[in-house]
């Protein structure tokens, strides 16, 4: 993808904590997101009939100042960034006997950034992007042929993200009515 | 207890987001936890062998204050403020098929509070009350006999709280040799 996407000139952020790029293309993979505001948690969550057979939590982050934004206006701006950080679940362990609790075993991350300047809508729908957190130092572009894409696009509450399942933006976007007509038809019904 | 804990003189706050109470003695609930740090979530824990059987997720959240503080010495300064929320937890809705998400129902709020000089350490082991949040504007004090205590003293990981299921800070705390006596005899062949 570095042909597509050689190195920016100098940020262009519009809001703190915006997405920062190696001179290679690829993200720098936000250091500070655990101080971010936490959107949610999954435990095994899929979007296919089969389960995956692996317990693990998904926990989602929000750069501070892309969710004051959401907040005010129940839409992402440009220079979003959205962490998803992949962790193992246990169940015995300390005194605990019973359900799941989550373990220092960090097992993934990936990151969505929207960034219109460099992922132009007609390419990336909303100019939004998805990356796989390889290092500490660096997250790759996954490519817009990958099904994320075309999953969030399909099924996302707002902005192809997946707000149906973030308990406190849900009212804030319905309020402000700015869920997808695509994530209002599968609602019909059938409302998480 | 309202004996006990008259209103008290003009807050004492070593560190930003201390908490306040009423003049009744009731403490007046965090109203920007969300936008703190977040710690952990568990699906359905236990510490009994019999399960609850209601589905739900408990979110922790910790003021950024005490966070910065734990994270540069392994131990909850006082005023801490630590915050259980309680979740639905729902597995069929939008297009999640398989495992767990958190829902919009707000199921119940507990508040965890180190405060040595309202809750002197004689009666409350290392100044630490717990409070249940029964309003936006009031949660009360839980009874220094309810099991809470006794349970966080015997088995917490620091400072009587439960960081061994805190998966960012029980690296923290083990490096700097903060864990408990208790949690460390507790978890010898049995680590979360």
């Amino acid at each position: 993808m570095a042909a597509k996407h050689p190195a920016p000139a100098k940020s262009q952020a519009s809001i703190p904590d915006a997405p920062q790029y190696t001179s290679a293309g690829d993200l720098v993979p936000p250091v500070d997101y655990r101080r971010w505001i936490y959107l949610t948690s999954g435990l095994d969550m899929s979007y296919s009939a089969q389960s995956s057979g692996m317990s693990r939590f998904d926990n989602v982050f929000a750069s501070p100042a892309a969710y004051s934004q959401f907040v005010a206006t129940g839409h992402w701006p440009d220079k979003t960034i959205l962490v998803l950080e992949v962790r193992g679940a246990a169940s015995k362990g300390s005194i605990n006997k019973n359900g799941h609790f989550q373990t220092t075993n960090l097992m993934g991350m990936e990151v969505h950034v929207r960034d219109s300047s460099r992922f132009p809508a007609s390419q990336y729908p909303g100019g939004w992007a998805f990356f796989d957190v390889v290092s500490r130092s660096k997250a790759t572009l996954i490519p817009q042929t990958a099904e994320c894409y075309r999953c969030h696009q399909a099924h996302g509450a707002v902005d192809t993200t997946f707000v149906q399942f973030y308990p406190t933006l849900l009212p804030i976007a319905t309020q402000m009515g700015t869920l997808s007509a695509t994530y209002q038809a599968d609602a019909s019904g059938n409302n998480p």
